[in-house]
């Protein structure tokens, strides 16, 4: 059976002031209407019914998260104690998932990211799972053709095109893996997308439970040691008691670094989906679209002269503008940005400095 | 006696959000210690104390105007109950403080200038009485010497010196009064800058009570007549009521309009002091003072690569900037306004638009 894993542990600033510590940017509401956690389990409906979604998450972010996804049922939101990056977040939800159901495929998912052709994301995901099902050994990553020289992504250079792999009606196509290479300097991003055979590695991956296991128990034994005697607590009383004891004890490695990279199994679906990031409230207008003047408004704004804006405000609050342009300009109960749009680093040096100037409380 | 006569009755929108319909400039604390209005007082002192202070104010604003100014005897704040322009209020003043006392010297200052010098603004006052006490004909002006082009105040084009009158030790001197030009295109007011012979009127005047009610009297005589019944109704029980039924139907007209512009006794004082208009939040520095990287900022603030803003929040609330210069920022507890610095008439325009756009709560 397909289970979906959706990895929500994530934290960061690049939302700030919307986004805080303990409330990250898969919580909030940016397109006005469902939380990107909550898309995220909605464009998986209703072929993976919310009894296969699974969710990893933090402690300081579970009461919300569950919150979020009343569907899921609650044994299945897994807490992590303390952030372990990302292996030992998969290597648990496939843990449970294999004691669930041996032969289960898994699908992961970060909670953060926005596809906007949720049809042909079912059509993706099918194409993997037929990939899965006719070699169990396969560990599946989704490759989105990049549409520009990013240097804050890593890049899978794929290798020849996988024989009798015909997908989606020829509409998409599957390759082996040549090489990681994370976040390129702007001239080598450029020289990748030259050659045509380089993706985003856009962290939504299919496999079976079992097979990310054994990778782990291969590159990672004794990660993959601390997870099988977690597996013995699993749905037992003592299950959340041992994760809060032993998770922390766990390596924190990526996925990529502990087992991609070294695995021989790999293969490479180029994504037929639209995907996007969501890497800063540059983004939101991708997201929400813009107004005639460019502006991307959430909330209450009486604006005048007022160009290329992302704009929210909350509570009613209003925010007027008058004669800028490429601003953005969020307020919230506590704090107000203004911001050059799209100084992306600058708002995340600025955040990381608040506690500096006394200032911790508004992280 | 001297008396000092505050005009507080003015009403604007150039300081929104923090200035709305029924909290005017002058009753904001712009320099963060006291607002406009007790600077005015405040620079009176102790020359003219507060049982000689006189305020003339709006019904919607006398709560706020008399809560600031506790030293003024309650009997002191006269209270409009609709604003009738300056002749109306000038003469309301001039009226009762005539009762109170037939000899009386009346300095009239507006409560929403700013006057950093205020022991030279001490001395060009002792100049103003001295040429109404050594001819108490005379209607005295003050003229600030213009210090650019400006087009949206009044100028006083001078006439010959007055004969004998060395003031301060010859360091200001007196005028005749040629004529007055209200707001000039900037080429005229460039010209009137360069014959170095006319002054912007800025609202300061100085006579005696009695004086400028005969001058009503003469070319407003209906006005006149009308505050003379008035006037036998001051310190009685009758007051109030009186005030509210016969003040709404004065003549609404300037000052100037009403008898300066007419009347040959005028002489207009060179201003020895620094004056300034806060016409907006764009005059904050001046006021105030920036900070080294040309921000002026009044609450809680964290920059980052931020110049030459004005930075104001209320309420512990933190406005973060980022990538960001020459923008006026204003958060207050129910509206934001994020602005081009000196987009003065368009702040304007949009305060003004805010009924029309169903956000009349907010102006």
């Amino acid at each position: 059976m397909l289970h979906g894993v959706i990895m929500a542990g994530g934290s960061g600033t690049r939302f700030w002031p919307a986004s805080r510590q303990h409330r990250p940017k898969q919580l909030l509401t940016l397109d006005g209407h469902r939380s990107l956690l909550q898309a995220t389990l909605d464009r998986c409906q209703p072929w993976i019914p919310p009894e296969r979604m699974w969710v990893v998450t933090g402690e300081s972010l579970a009461a919300e998260t569950a919150r979020q996804l009343p569907e899921v049922p609650a044994s299945q939101i897994l807490v992590e104690p303390c952030g372990r990056n990302t292996a030992p977040c998969v290597g648990l939800a496939a843990t449970c998932l294999a004691a669930r159901d041996p032969d289960a495929t898994m699908l992961v998912l970060p909670a953060d990211h926005a596809i906007q052709t949720p049809r042909q994301f079912q059509d993706g995901v099918a194409a993997a799972v037929d990939l899965v099902n006719s070699d169990s050994q396969r560990l599946v990553l989704f490759g989105v053709r990049p549409s520009y020289p990013a240097t804050g992504y890593g890049y899978i250079e794929r290798a020849e095109r996988l024989p009798g792999a015909s997908l989606l009606g020829g509409s998409t196509a599957a390759f082996g893996v040549k090489a990681f290479r994370e976040k390129p300097s702007v001239e080598v991003a450029t020289a990748f997308l030259q050659t045509g055979q380089y993706y985003w590695n856009c962290g939504i991956f299919c496999w079976r439970a079992r097979r990310i296991l054994e990778g782990l128990a291969r590159f990672e034994p004794e990660l993959h040691a601390g997870l099988a005697n977690l597996a013995a607590s699993f749905d037992t009383p003592s299950w959340d008691t041992a994760v809060r004891e032993r998770f922390p004890q766990l390596k924190s490695i990526s996925i990529d670094y502990a087992v991609l990279e070294h695995d021989r199994d790999l293969c490479v679906l180029e994504a037929p989906f639209g995907w996007d990031d969501v890497g800063s409230w540059a983004a939101l207008p991708r997201l929400r679209g813009a107004d005639a003047a460019g502006n991307t408004v959430d909330g209450l704004h009486a604006g005048l002269d007022t160009q290329d804006c992302v704009i929210r405000s909350a509570d009613g609050h209003l925010v007027a503008t008058v004669g800028v342009r490429d601003l953005v300009i969020v307020h919230t109960a506590d704090a107000t940005l203004v911001a050059r749009k799209g100084d992306d680093d600058s708002l995340k040096k600025l955040v990381g400095s608040l506690a500096s100037r006394g200032l911790a409380g508004f992280q």
